[in-house]
Parts: structure tokens; sequence; C-alpha cells
């Protein structure tokens, strides 16, 4: 089998996008051959705004629904890969849309929130984020960490302090992930993690998707594809082979306006962190080039079981333990 | 000048009511003497919640401009003692209602708000209150003290956690406040404050106001108003005779169902305490009773001059420190 052959029949999974919601993003998703991507639709927004975006974003999955499909459970995500669709997963980066209502955690899994980020950057009801000094998971952090648990929804804790984060591993009763970030065994940044935090979630059950954002990578912006498979291979070296997936974080179609509201606390507040030039390491610069992605990791010596397991299928199966379907 | 004439004559301000907004509340205040008092608007409601108890707060002082007036300046306060009514001031005893909105602080001052509790009990964006563990003031919650400050709105810690506390101390450009509390060197309970605790918002230009809520008083139940003044001799032995005033904490009218909306974090999550039963000390059990604290302060020896500062006068003064007016 081809690299190439091998991308189109894998369930390939990206389980962080932050881009622009656009049919063009949705065209590209299939020409990078993606099964399934979780998809942000929540940062800095409280209930109503967030459920807004999910009415547009719906209009707009409905509108391409020759590219795409919803995914609530990971049978959809294989009805996606049999439609030869992208089944689109809902995802906050932040608990800001629960508000202070236990009870909107449901709702919106109902309306198809699989993943949820307990913190973005810093601090919420909840807990801490990592570009601040993080007190842990509060007493209500552990009310919305066993609601999740209940209703089947992934605590993610890649923007999350490393306080609240331990917390959050220890707290729920199912896999937790980082499902976007990098090593700062490669390079030391607040937003990157450490061999033992690596260790702990793996040791705990949880799982790591790993980023390719340049800034947070050893190579910085003259990255390439293989400077993101060196991460991957960092990583897996401490999870193992079955804990550890993909998490791009691709931003494209967004302009610096969007990456201004990223970076200030609340969207407007005071500033938080400074990208400099956005860009993806060179070969997978969008999401349309993911196949490059599957060749490097074969390059670079992975088997073709263990390429399967990294590009979709160990996902999907921590997916279903969360999810319980 | 008998106590009674003293009580007549003097500035008499409660630096929190927690009452059931109705005539029979501001009837009772005017029995009572009081020529003005910080009265909470919001605990765990958000910005529109909030707005809508002001509306109606505003409509029932509307009807009763018999006996009461707004108070937005500390001549507000001075025209109420001129005119033989009550001055209200708004207090919330959470920033909750500012949500993710330092834009709000402003809206709030404009509509009448002079005196903000940071955290009630539990952990918010700004800080965590004292019945969790408590990791400090957050980067927002610096912002927020920030613009509190530039607007002249007084930071309340009386429900704030000890680690929160001691940052605002550090952080506010102006004098800070326990508006209610009492001294854990009487009775050890989680809201009540150390002797160092006392000495340090002292140290700090701040304020204490005194509660005489009977579960943390030594006495417990059975405390009269002259335990009452026993916390308050004790506290100004520590803070001063000019940065102690009242803060009684009167919740008169209120039902079960309202003690159990305040000791759940959120209004209605996991319980954070119980107070058992709820009776004011024999003496000062109504808000119509105020004279008599007047008198017992005399009656342990305090001088007309002290009991004017503590029954009013320090109030008026901290909080023209605050406001600008």
């Amino acid at each position: 089998m081809t690299p190439s052959e091998l991308h189109d029949d894998a369930i390939i999974i990206d389980g962080l996008i932050i881009a622009k919601w656009e049919r063009a993003l949705l065209e590209d998703m299939r020409k990078g051959g993606l099964t399934a991507a979780n998809c942000t639709v929540s940062v800095w927004e409280g209930f109503k705004a967030t459920v807004d975006n999910i009415v547009r974003t719906q209009a707009l999955m409905d509108e391409c629904s020759d590219l795409v499909r919803p995914v609530h459970t990971t049978a959809d995500i294989t009805k996606a890969k049999e439609e030869g669709k992208t089944g689109i997963i809902f995802g906050f980066q932040n608990a800001q849309a629960f508000e202070d209502q236990i009870g909107y955690v449901e709702i919106f899994k109902k309306l198809g929130v699989g993943i949820v980020q307990m913190c973005y950057n810093t601090q919420n009801m909840v807990g801490t984020g990592c570009y601040e000094r993080d007190g842990g998971l509060s007493g209500f952090g552990r009310e919305i960490v066993a609601e999740m648990n209940r209703v089947g929804m992934m605590c993610d804790l890649s923007h999350v302090g490393a306080n609240t984060s331990r917390e959050v591993i220890l707290e729920s009763k199912q896999p937790v992930c980082y499902s976007h970030c990098l090593p700062s065994g490669l390079k030391e940044h607040p937003r990157n993690k450490s061999d033992e935090e690596l260790k702990f979630i793996a040791d705990n059950g949880g799982f790591v998707g790993v980023t390719m954002f340049t800034p947070f990578l050893r190579a910085g912006v003259n990255a390439t594809v293989d400077d993101y498979v060196e991460a991957i291979e960092y990583i897996m070296n401490i999870v193992g082979e079955d804990a550890i997936g993909i998490g791009t974080d691709f931003t494209q179609g967004h302009d610096q306006q969007f990456f201004e509201w990223l970076t200030h606390d609340k969207g407007y507040a005071r500033r938080l962190t400074s990208f400099g030039e956005i860009i993806n390491p060179k070969g997978i610069r969008t999401v349309g080039e993911f196949p490059n992605l599957t060749e490097a990791l074969l390059r670079r010596g992975m088997s073709e079981r263990q390429v399967r397991k990294i590009m979709g299928e160990n996902w999907v199966r921590v997916l279903r333990d969360v999810w319980g379907a």
C-alpha cells in the first residue's frame, strides 16, 4: 500500500481545528481526506453566543451536506468514512459557555458538543488556564467534571494550567485529553507539556493529541512536517502508541482580528501572549495537505499499524470510551 | 445627651443589609433611625438578573420615597439625614454580575452600586470565596479592581478567601473593606477573620464593618446585643476607632428557601454550609431595634465620640475616600 493509499484507507481524525467556518474549509477537509474533526464552536463566548455559533455552523453544515455530517457518536464517524464525508464534532475551548449552570452541559451534549476544554488560558469558575497562576480545580469545576462524565463529554486540558489539569485527570472517571499540545522537552513554553505531565495523563488512562503550531515547535516558523513528526514521535515515546493522536490546531481562513481576540483575556481584556507570524509547518500548511503527514510518519519509519493508530484509530477508541457509543 | 438622643442625632450607617425588599423593611429602617445602608441587590445573579433586581428595587423605592432616597455620593447621605429618610446604597455580594465585561463595572456604578464584594463564598473569574481553597486574585480580577478604583466603587472582602483578600488589599489604590465580619479570635469559623487579617486590612488603609450573625458569634444563638458589642470592641482594639463601623447582615423578611439559595454554590449547586437556626442577638433582632446598639456601646463605656464614629461617621469618611464625593 502506498502512503497515499494508506491515507485514503485509514480513519483520519483531527483532534482540534479552529478554522474559519466556510465552505472552502469543508472542501479542504475532503481534499485532506479527514474522516472527522473536533471543531471549535466556543472560546470566550457565554451560553447564548455559543448557541448562536452552533446555529450558524449547523446552517453551513446543512448547506454543505455533500461534504460533511454531524458526529454525535463514533458510529457517525464510521458513517462519515463510508459516505466519503468529514464528520464534524463540535468542541469548546473553554467552559465559559456553561456559565454557572451545570445543566447546560447536557444541553450542549444534545447539540453535538463532544469535547470541552475546561479553561482557555485564564481563570474561569472551573479552574485556571495555562497563562496565569493556577489555583487548581474549583468545587464547581468538580461538579462540571462529574456532569461531563455522566453525559459523556470529554475533558480537554490543552490550554489548562498544570494544577487544574492534574486535578481534572484525577477527578475524571473517564479518559481526559490534551487534544492539541507539544512537548516542553523539545521547546520550553507555557503552552507546552512537560515529560512528567505527558506521562501523568497517560498513566491515568488519558490521551494526547499532538499539535504543530510553529511558535511552540523547536524549529519555530521554519518547521516542516518532519519537525511535526519529530514531536509526535517524542510524545509517543512517553505515552505509548495507543494514547496518541493528531490535533493540528489549524486556523486557516482567520484574519489578524481573530488572533487578537484569541490572545486577549475574554477576547478584549489584557493581552496574554503574542504569536508573531502564524504559519504552519511546510508540507502541512493547510488541511488539504493532510496526506503529507501520513507519508512523513511512514518516512520516519513508523509501521502502517502505528500510523493508522496515530492518524485516527486511537482517537476513535478513546472517544467511544467517553461517549459510550 | 441620652443614648436615644445621641442615636437620633448621629449618622447611623449599616454596612450590610440583605433583607427582603418590601415597604415593611423600609419602615423598620426609619424606626431604627438608619441614615443609610448598603443593601444587597446581587449575590449569585448574572448581569441581566441583577439589572432586573435593581429595576424592581428602584420601583419599590419610588413607591416609598417618603421613607428612602437613593445614595450615589456621601452628599446623598447628608441629604437623607436632613430629610429624615434612609439612604439606600446598592451593593453586590459577588462580582458575578460583571460577568466577563470590565465595562459593566461603570454601568453598575451609574445605576447606584457603590460597594461590590469580589467573590461570594466560592470561585469566580475574579478570585475565590472563603468556603473553598483559594488560589488568589486572578489577572482579570486585577483588571476589575483597577476599574472599580477608577469609577469609585468599594471592594468588599467579607465572604472572600484569605489569599484573594490579601491580594485585593495590596492591589487596590483605594481603601477596601470587610463590610460585615466577626473575629476568629472570639470564634473560629471560615467566615471569621483572624487578628492578623484584621490588622493587615487596617494597616493598609482598609475598613472593617462588624456583623452580628449569631452562628459566628462566641455566644451563638443565645447572643445578646452585648455580645455584639464585645465583638465590636475586640475588633476596635485591633483596627483602631477610625477604621471600624457596623455591618449587621440583617436578613429579615426572608424565608428558608432564600437561605437555601444563599448556602448553595450558584444558588442551586453543592451545599457550602448550613446555618442552623437564624436569629439575631437579643436586643437587636430587627432593624427597628438599632437604637439599642447605640445604648449598648455607651453602656460598654465607649465615649460619645467613639460611638458616633462606629455607628456611622467612619463609614461616611471611607465611602467619601472611595467614591470621591
